[in-house]
């Protein structure tokens, strides 16, 4: 699993940072300083954290390319519907062109894992196979299993990827989301701290 | 695929159908009628639909019970974010426990088939294998193709539902999807024909 | 302020009800079970109130015609999204034709009270001037205060209505759609006693 | 009227635009060409334009700082629901203390303005006598006229942007919020001139 920051809110050319702070946290905060009437301030922030005032969390959003992630993890991810996505279409890619990798969970060790590997070139060769006979591309697909690699660009507000943190980077959560999770955590914190401080996303969890 | 009609709106217990209508139709004459403080008139509908004033569609809701779709079809549609669905859990499902079934295209036919249902018995072999291994359900599914079929309820209301049934009833859709909504349509349009008006429809269409 | 529930989601016309459940509590229970391949019961609504599986709760939706609110109030409450509106438009109405009535909070009394009605008196004459004088209703409304009644026709569903009631119900909020809100919770609680259960909810809170 | 934009989506640190593309025009070729696996590419943009692939255009979001629109404009646009909004808030101003200035169209001009003006005296006359008699501002505000002005934050995508673009820069509009879009359009095209490319604007209208 690739996880790229691709792009985030930034400030317009002629606004300045408030000091001390990244153009993300700069941009959360000139919203709650208007809204407030108030001088920009650095601890807007964590009172608005604090006091569950999340919807000006919204006004950052951060674009990240995912790439090696399986169709399992995919489904997932895209039942978060406060986001925009752009998925690689397994309907239209033909896949005796281009090359087709697969996921596979650390659960699957030894024996299981030749098993694993082996079961993953049949579904291959049945791809082909059913290419070959004449079955279209988006029809072909049926046989590919849900490890299949796949790539995509989403994009989220901090205030959904808090939500988001606090369900999949749950000790229940799935492995794969909950990795997936985890880089877009690290890569978010870089850019906006203050947003989300590691304490405030501590109590959240 | 079944599809069946499990829920829709309809009126409180003391407010009278509008006289002619359906309970679906009179739920959004209601709506209109409020809006623009004149007497309920079936005719508000055509007029809304002909002005492209579609948000008065959105009082009323279809919730749906699908069997059968394969997890191909369910991905598509689960990109339509403003619904609510509820899924079986491939996750949480042991399918050496439960039995499972496939969707098999019509394009795979003859020795295809043969081939196809092959390997869907050697996707199901490999699922009881990486099982009998201690390989948990959550990752034994990766090995799931496509094809696994899966059930699922979800509820939309009127105005997505015209909004998809332009993106989907089209020829250039999947087949499987498509068929999927021509179900949804002819459910819809008998509980709410003047909403979903053949006419209108196809002019969207 | 006048509360109406005007609609609501029931089962299709083949479906029974869950045993002792009402129509709107059997669909929510009905798609759990779906998402569970297990027997309808309606412990399942109290299970996934506790787990916080409140997707499922998002199945039924409410339509409630609301009469006699402030535009304050109408404000507050539009600023829930994930709801449909349809509302009374000042911009086409005239109100020299039209009666238009004013909310009064019980905060202004005695004096105030009286000084508060000459002054919504004052508002009516510039209104009928302006419309005299040739300027257009869509104009001549801004000399309306944020007191004038509205009237609206909404739809939201159970998970939203939670979110909301959890907001609007708590002492800090405005009195005004707290008003309405209470009004709100017990219309629902009546369709749907075990989704809106008086210790769930109060949880909530 | 001001309209000012704030922020808005730009790329991250390490990534290059595409040659002879801005940030966010560029971000949105990013995604497509991750979609199709092809190499990034300006018509890229025309051609998802043309063929109505629009939520590639929800990556790319603007931020905007709005001051002194009338609180009718304001309930206009915030029944956009595809946005975030942080506005100042009326229920806790206490405008005795705070300026407060009003809209004034420009459809009551002459004598009308003059009557305007005085109510608009009348207006600020009796919400201090309200305060003066110990009434909260929460409630000594429902005098306030539609005309008073507001200031806010909001954010919006580019497809929702287009969307809005065609509602709202329509001549059936109100006059106020298609000078507000009107405004918008021209900070975006700066920042984004493939995405809102006139042509394709025009076309939309």
């Amino acid at each position: 699993m690739e996880v790229e920051l691709l792009a985030h809110t930034g400030l317009a050319a002629d606004m300045p940072a408030v000091p001390g702070c990244t153009e993300a946290d700069s941009v959360v905060i000139y919203a709650i300083s208007q809204c407030y009437r108030a001088r920009p301030n650095p601890n807007m922030i964590r009172h608005c954290l604090e006091r569950g005032h999340h919807s000006v969390f919204e006004h950052i959003h951060f674009t990240f390319a995912v790439r090696g992630i399986s169709r399992a993890c995919l489904a997932q991810l895209t039942r978060h519907r406060l986001a925009s996505y752009t998925v690689e279409s397994q309907r239209y890619c033909d896949y005796t062109k281009k090359p087709v990798d697969f996921v596979q969970p650390d659960t699957i060790a030894g024996e299981a894992a030749e098993r694993y590997r082996a079961f993953i070139e049949q579904a291959q060769d049945c791809y082909r196979d059913l290419r070959a006979a004449g079955v279209p591309p988006e029809d072909a697909r049926f046989v590919l299993p849900q490890a299949t690699m796949t790539n995509l660009v989403f994009t989220m507000n901090a205030r959904e990827l808090m939500h988001c943190f606090k369900l999949r980077l749950d000790p229940h959560a799935q492995w794969e989301i909950r990795e997936l999770f985890a880089r877009v955590r690290d890569l978010v914190r870089e850019r906006a701290p203050l947003t989300f401080a590691a304490r405030a996303a501590e109590e959240e969890l």
